[in-house]
């Protein structure tokens, strides 16, 4: 008699029921939850912090930093008057659901509108894993270069929208937009795209009003 | 009875066998190998292109690049007349030692004095496994900002040198190389540092005699 053991689906289906109980947790509280993901040093804290600097007035806004060591991200936003919780991995190289249960109730939900994750910096391992989050961010940057899409297909299919940050060096790269464009168009058709700068400001709105309009469509009962 | 089933020890330790058995027949061969690690975008393909250009009428360089999907990586090596090997890891965030065990028999080992062996793009995951190379290699670069060694000191804390690419653009950037610096001599006191530009040629100098200086002490029997 041959005994199979299935370890790999076991684990992953024990982090998704804690991420579907991460997401009634959310949902409870009226809360969106955002994954946002990218390679390290793309911006995911400084897109994190224009958009809780452009929307305070008018959310209530928390998020949850995984980094592999450090409190330096937290400490930034925090610093905006938004509650922030750090997650350090311990050299993990992905953020999990486990992880983000044990972060949620140092956060007060019942008080809150949006709650943005910010994942640790990498295209591949956290791809893999539901945190129990409503949807999935990645932001890309002009100087990683216009190969990524192809590079990283299951980061780029797994996303609900793509920021291209850096826009403001873009002269200084040898970046085809186009052709950037066509690798994501492959993977993930129809994929709202945001190119913005962080560091000016340039494209923000577009970014703003797409998250808006999330906040819009969840709350009114309409969660993908 | 309490029976202990150390599986991720056991999984390292088969990873250290194999690692070592590259190790012996790199070393049988006079090949001397570096594993070069990075963010994706930092340069790993551009520096090892420049790197070819430089030093290919003095030593019979060999390549083997590791990536998620597609063979653009070693299709720009071997368009430089080199034997190029590509490694798709099939959404495996890193290289190990089985994966280059693989790939060595289709290379002219006997006819190379040098093997650089692009790892996948990513901070975390390459940092804990051997591939049996000599050398650990990081390419940082400006974009990615100059928090980097606070944030992932597993993988500064293992390299034998570091780049730092993208000098050509360090003016539209907020980096400050010195903090950076600090950051570094905490982890990794001493270690070799080369800022540079893969794009202009700037600062290339330094590094090839470091590469030159590595091929000459392994040559000479004295591989660390």
């Amino acid at each position: 008699m041959t005994v199979r053991i299935a370890v790999v689906e076991d684990i992953l289906s024990a982090n998704d029921q804690l991420a579907a109980v991460n997401r009634a947790r959310l949902g409870a509280a009226g809360v969106l939850g955002i994954n946002l993901m990218a390679s390290p040093g793309a911006g995911k804290t400084s897109l994190i912090t224009r958009t809780v600097i452009a929307l305070r007035d008018e959310y209530r806004i928390g998020a949850v930093d995984g980094d592999i060591a450090t409190t330096l991200d937290a400490d930034r936003i925090a610093a905006l008057g938004v509650p922030a919780v750090q997650i350090n991995t311990g050299g993990n190289c992905h953020l999990d659901a486990v992880m983000l249960q044990s972060a949620l109730p140092r956060l007060p939900l019942d008080d809150m509108d949006l709650l943005i994750v910010e994942n640790v910096g990498n295209l591949v391992c956290p791809a893999s894993f539901d945190l129990g989050t409503h949807r999935n961010v990645l932001i890309a940057s002009v100087p990683e270069g216009d190969d990524k899409p192809y590079k990283y297909p299951v980061m780029y299919r797994g996303v609900d929208a793509l920021v291209l940050n850096k826009m403001d060096v873009i002269s200084a790269f040898d970046f085809d937009v186009e052709y950037f464009r066509r690798g994501v168009e492959v993977l993930n058709p129809g994929l709202s795209f945001f190119p913005l700068s962080c560091k000016t400001g340039e494209g923000l709105t577009a970014w703003l009003d797409w998250l808006r309009k999330e906040i819009r469509d969840y709350v009114s009962g309409n969660p993908r």
